[in-house]
């Protein structure tokens, strides 16, 4: 399943995870929620929206992956014609398309995708907008800086949010562009320890991977799904959505086990 | 993929279905909504909420299934104690678990999953309760009258809502009983017809099917379905929701030319 060199660097990561387990522990001893936080039932704020906006990419066979191998096969099972109605079959990588990474992707005691609790799938959402200097180097990543620039700007991140990156990147979807040999914006390391201290419940990004495609240690993955929190990867339409305001809900998989899986993401405006 | 005389008994029901398509062409002619509707950006109303209900059940490889078969596979593709990451693919029929009925399920030329708009996915939820009935009949069926008694209490359906029938049935889903040797509620033609003539864009039920279980000639999948508007199957806790004011966030599939698949449905109240 990974390309070479893939399984040393997430060796080597492992090796080094005492420390971002350590990141988390110390983030979760000084109340930052985690998706196992005993949570009110109802929310600590009435929302309200007036409109909804589909930040879900349309996923088909060679939609472009992580691993550059396809990922999806669909398999006919009936017609209208000869059966009366049409099914079909799916043989699904979980991590396809636009899709979440559950915190047992990357930690065997955390929660599977169909048990994160759903007052976690249903997040303020805050849009990080990045693409300036993403157009510009493709290598870009969100810093701890751009969080505290957008907290400058529109107060503190709302409570158990959802922070998303919108580095531009899903116009690329259906063009080389969107793999780019491993070069796409994602998540630094620093914002990850930042958000370790909030109460954000889950990250999104636009691109194949929460962190930017030439990590060598996926520090990011292995900070974040660790501690309990959720990401989603490969979301689109950020540009329609305002960087702050909106209601994200997580329409991720409740397939028993999961490590994550496709995932309509819908926010409310 | 069909049970002995499945389908016979759909091609029954297709030379039949010059009747409902007729009765879906006058509906539509005396301007009632359909998925392909010209959409306003904005809903009718401001919707609220301040708390998230999930409405979806954790589907397992043995999850009962309409025909009685296994729909799902699950294939561990990488560990983490290995990898240093876990991954899994699943071989799946797309009516598996709580799922969507997509229009293009029974019709050729209506929408896909991925190709219903995310406005229609959004939806006023009409909770009709017939769970005190399905206790004392498994073929009990949500009737035009049981439309027009949630009417005469709660006022005319929303605009573009989703009725959905609450059997009681979620409760079963672990046992026999679920799938009861095909006795088990669902909606009868007379609510379909009756609903055609209104806005509702989506119907929902908690059993296997939206016919109910002894059904000879799915009349509700053939006159509903065509007509551009989807269902969902097999869905949960309606008991935890109101009969009105709640809205429901449908997270369907997104993949290119779906019949329906797993969807994670969650009510906002």
């Amino acid at each position: 399943m990974c390309v070479p060199g893939c399984h040393e660097a997430v060796h080597r990561a492992l090796s080094r995870r005492g420390f971002f387990l350590k990141t988390a522990a110390v983030a979760a001893a000084a109340g930052a929620a985690s998706l196992s936080t005993p949570l009110p039932r109802a929310f600590a704020q009435e929302r309200k929206f007036s409109k909804a906006v589909d930040l879900t990419h349309t996923t088909w066979p060679e939609f472009p992956t992580f691993f550059n191998k396809v990922q999806l096969e669909i398999e006919n099972l009936t017609t209208l014609e000869k059966d009366g109605f049409n099914t079909r079959k799916w043989h699904i990588m979980e991590h396809t398309g636009t899709h979440m990474d559950a915190p047992y992707h990357f930690s065997n005691d955390k929660e599977s995708a169909d048990r994160i609790p759903v007052e976690s799938l249903v997040a303020p959402l805050a849009v990080i907008n990045i693409s300036d200097r993403a157009a510009k180097d493709p290598d870009a990543q969100l810093t701890a800086e751009d969080i505290k620039a957008w907290e400058s700007k529109n107060g503190a991140l709302p409570d158990r949010c959802c922070v998303a990156m919108n580095s531009g990147w899903d116009q690329h979807v259906k063009t080389e562009k969107f793999r780019n040999d491993m070069h796409f914006p994602g998540f630094h390391p620093d914002a990850i320890e930042l958000l370790l201290t909030r109460n954000a419940v889950g990250i999104a990004v636009d691109t194949l991977s929460l962190d930017y495609g030439q990590s060598k240690d996926f520090k990011v993955h292995y900070s974040w799904l660790p501690a309990g929190r959720w990401g989603i990867e490969a979301v689109a339409n950020l540009g329609q959505v305002p960087e702050t305001g909106a209601t994200v809900v997580i329409g991720g998989p409740k397939i028993e086990g999961a490590t994550g899986g496709p995932t309509r993401v819908i926010a409310l405006v």
